[in-house]
């Protein structure tokens, strides 16, 4: 479905019966495209939910990105669809693609300036049988974003209740320190998003020591360098996290160069 | 919005940002109707939602509750509506109000089948800035659901990390023990229901003991009568828990008797 008008029936609307991804938008072509699609894909899976092959998605894509090769964000959902009242799933559900597309300029990927995080009171519950998946419950999110106002704030860290630090509310974490490259563990709460994936990777292919690792914020302050990734922002230095201030990025650069290799790959995508 | 489509942006799908109130309706009247908007205030209040006003689902129900005085299940949602992309709530946030109607018999309320229950294997987690809340995110109500196929079991209950049990995929559940009606603790994770306030209140009103405490599978087994309550079915004893049988209810009847109470007090709600 693109641009139209939604069924309020659907199960996206009535449970968050659906998952989603957010791509950057890049002279009309999205951003690591087939990252994303497998992505999609899984946390398909993962709720027995029939992802819609990429033709669909393709043509969706051919809907909403006219004009001069675009620059924004598109949104792709997949939701349950429609079907009777209750919570139980319809068999055989249909799914239902919403693609939605936001025109506009974005921050160039290799923005050096550092941002600035506060860490929410707001701790995330586990649930392991959802963890990982963006999923359209994002209540959590909701709640820890609407915890400051501040526009020096660009991003807002989450702990969960055993008070690991999980990562930003709109964003994965990584730290390095002691010459590796280590993220928290996504198995009990918190979403593993496609950025994370490509950077661990891009990593270990340039002989970068990697861990998923549990880790206190304790831990996370007295890293070299904090960062934080997602598909629109690519990965980010953190030049602070209340009083504490890291002046200059360490790894990250290079990082973000890494990144770049997998745009190559996507030529053809879309 | 009744009967319209839907903005495909709204917050309700794209985060499960609202709450909702599932109704029962006889000749055109919803049940526990005040009782039912209380809920549904309190439940915004929680996430900072501004709840429509009375005057606002009482314009909605005269347009879907329309022909002879119908039977069927009511359904109100309040989104936060629609906004810029993102996590934050737009301020000020516009609530979005959107109601269905499934007319249709329903059964009796005072059905005096007991009914199957099975245990699921979903574990909830805890996130007490949610619990009580009747709010979009239910992809753990549709995972647990999705255990059972079995049209002779009726419900499933819910325990959460801890062992503890918390209620059913679709009902809140009481049990009778030591000539107390007692109902698990909703801090952590659970929906809070109507129909499980106005038992507590009723039966309080008349003499019955009650508690809210933590109860672990076992305990549950091993009481004197399982109940399960919800606003369609109102108050039903559990006839079987997996091997567990309870053949004649003890105290749900004249529960069931208290409730009517309550529909009195609303006759002129609607």
């Amino acid at each position: 479905m693109v641009g139209a008008a939604l069924d309020p029936g659907d199960r996206g609307l009535q449970y968050g019966d659906g998952v989603f991804r957010t791509l950057r938008v890049h002279a009309g072509r999205p951003l690591w495209w087939r990252a994303q699609l497998a992505k999609l894909a899984a946390d398909c899976a993962r709720l027995s939910l029939a992802c819609p092959p990429e033709a669909s998605w393709r043509a969706d894509l051919a809907a909403v990105l006219t004009g001069a090769r675009p620059d924004g964000v598109l949104k792709l959902l997949v939701t349950r669809g429609s079907g009777a009242r209750g919570y139980r799933p319809p068999v055989p559900a249909r799914a239902r693609r919403i693609v939605q597309f936001f025109p506009g300029p974005l921050p160039a990927l290799d923005a050096g300036a550092g941002i600035c995080a506060r860490v929410c009171r707001l701790r995330l519950g586990h649930q392991p049988a959802l963890a990982g998946i963006k999923h359209l419950c994002r209540l959590e999110n909701v709640l820890a974003r609407a915890e400051w106002d501040d526009p020096a704030i660009a991003e807002g860290l989450l702990l969960d209740r055993d008070e690991r630090l999980i990562g930003g509310v709109m964003s994965n974490l990584l730290i390095w320190r002691a010459q590796c490259l280590s993220t928290p563990c996504i198995d009990r709460c918190g979403v593993a998003g496609v950025t994370r994936a490509l950077l661990l990777e891009g990593a270990r292919a340039a002989g970068i020591d990697t861990a998923e690792v549990d880790l206190t914020l304790g831990e996370v302050l007295d890293a070299d360098e904090v960062m934080l990734c997602n598909s629109l922002m690519g990965v980010r230095h953190i030049a602070r996290i209340e009083e504490r201030v890291w002046p200059q990025p360490v790894i990250s650069p290079r990082l973000a160069t890494l990144l770049d290799s997998f745009d190559v790959d996507d030529q053809n995508a879309a």
